[in-house]
């Protein structure tokens, strides 16, 4: 059987904020290093911090200072989370290159998460689309429960597709497709993709699985065949604990990476490098990394 | 892009042997609630036991009290590590239904591990073959180091194969192919499957390969496609720590049930039954599953 694999995959690593927001806080300095350690290790698009309420997220209270203290490499794009106007402002200020909204394919999941229904998200996001689009910043777009919603339960692939048109149409350049419960098993995560990829062209989509059923890089590989070939994850698995009950756990890009490598698909990264910058962050955090690569390879 | 997947998966447990023969100690009793339990939670195929040297394996040093005391389940199938004529005695005095021998594809391990060549290990399984036919035993084999050796690396498809071939010639039922130290990616472990199933038929292959660098479940969806439809695993992960340095790894059957269950693949396996054999083997480990499903499931 022939199939059709991408030859380069581009990998967008969000240990930084994803990952760190559901850890307990670790030092700006640390945080600096980290982005540092992975732009040297070859990754082009890092998301560096969120610009949301420090009430809600503490851990990503220090977003301005991360961006405004972080060494900028050439080639590397540093993204931020937005989710409105005043986080706009506020990452702009501070120097992102790159911001992010986020909506959801779940009615319940919306109105528990950010408060509103979809509809009233999408409202929401268009003074932040606007302001970005005339500053000339590019703008992502998040649709999570792609796969499956804590309180409804299973996501139809029509709303999925819908939701991620309309972000797409409104002027994100990219939609990254978040399984947010890791609940997606290799045939349906693909079936969403190509779903999606009627509305939205393949080229301008993003897998982001968590990892929490143990599932993500078999979907990861399943959806591959789609012709995807961006994909969303967190070095050294950062946002779940790979010891902990109900862990929330993202995909360690360390795992990622050599999966991809092994199949001769090219990522620009190199994965010493970005295992020693897991490494650190983990040591940081006073645990083992929650890469099964970086465990194997770290003596 | 139609694939073709089987309907169908045979699930080999290998916990309680190729499992608790990496853990620390655990108790006869604690051994045999979870052979019972696994058996209720519809495994039909039960590792249960290993006669090699206690002073190679002290863990495995009760097998015999194990499968004289173990309480036999209708239509489940109990099998026994058995390496030379001695193993197999005792594994058949014991009440063994069900024996395997084990080679490598590679000549450096084998030396290693069980200080031979291959062709010298062939001649030693010989009188076991023998003597299991004369009995009606039926005999399985294991090739290890099929995707890697820890002392040669990579493994010619070509040596698996003359070595899976020359197990299944000399009888045994079922060859499994094990990636011993884990460290196969997707395409190569199916370029092995494919490489193998020219010499041996497919529906006589088994996959059993190792979690070391996170990758056995995309191998496994990979190698689904050439038509295997058996798949060894290990409740919990038992085998390989969760939170350990450079653990050995066995894939977790929960994480292996829950992704054959939603592509629709039957494995007659209650995965909730499964999850608690494997919480409360874990219990007794004292430590949390290697299973993210379980994680993700348990309250």
């Amino acid at each position: 059987m022939t199939k059709t694999y991408p030859n380069r995959v581009s990998i967008f690593e969000v240990g930084a904020r994803d990952g760190l927001q559901n850890e307990k806080a670790v030092t700006t300095a640390d945080k600096l290093t980290l982005i540092d350690q992975l732009s040297a290790a070859g990754l082009t698009r890092i998301e560096a911090g969120s610009f949301v309420s420090p009430k809600w997220v503490p851990q990503m209270a220090d977003s301005g200072d991360i961006f405004r203290q972080l060494s900028k490499r050439p080639g590397v794009v540093y993204s931020a989370l937005t989710p409105n106007l005043k986080g706009l402002e506020l990452a702009l200020d501070a120097g992102a290159d790159e911001v992010a909204i986020f909506g959801a394919a779940s009615q319940s999941f919306s109105q528990r998460n950010i408060n509103c229904s979809i509809e009233e998200s999408i409202e929401r996001f268009i003074p932040v689309m606007e302001a970005a689009q005339a500053k000339q910043i590019p703008v992502r777009g998040y649709v999570s429960c792609v796969l499956g919603c804590p309180y409804e339960g299973e996501i139809q692939v029509e709303e999925v597709a819908r939701v991620a048109e309309i972000l797409y149409k409104m002027g994100c350049y990219e939609i990254s497709l978040g399984d947010t419960i890791g609940v997606g098993t290799p045939l349906n995560a693909r079936r969403m993709v190509e779903a999606v990829a009627h509305r939205v062209p393949v080229e301008k989509l993003a897998l982001h699985f968590h990892d929490t059923y143990g599932q993500a890089l078999a979907n990861i590989l399943a959806c591959l065949e789609t012709g995807v070939s961006v994909i969303d994850s967190s070095v050294a698995g950062l946002g779940g604990c790979p010891y902990a009950k109900g862990a929330s756990g993202n995909l360690a890009t360390e795992d990622l990476v050599y999966m991809l490598h092994g199949m001769g698909i090219e990522t620009g990264i190199d994965l010493n490098a970005l295992i020693e910058a897991g490494n650190n962050i983990s040591q940081a955090l006073g645990r083992v990394s929650g890469a099964k690569v970086a465990r194997a390879l770290t003596e």
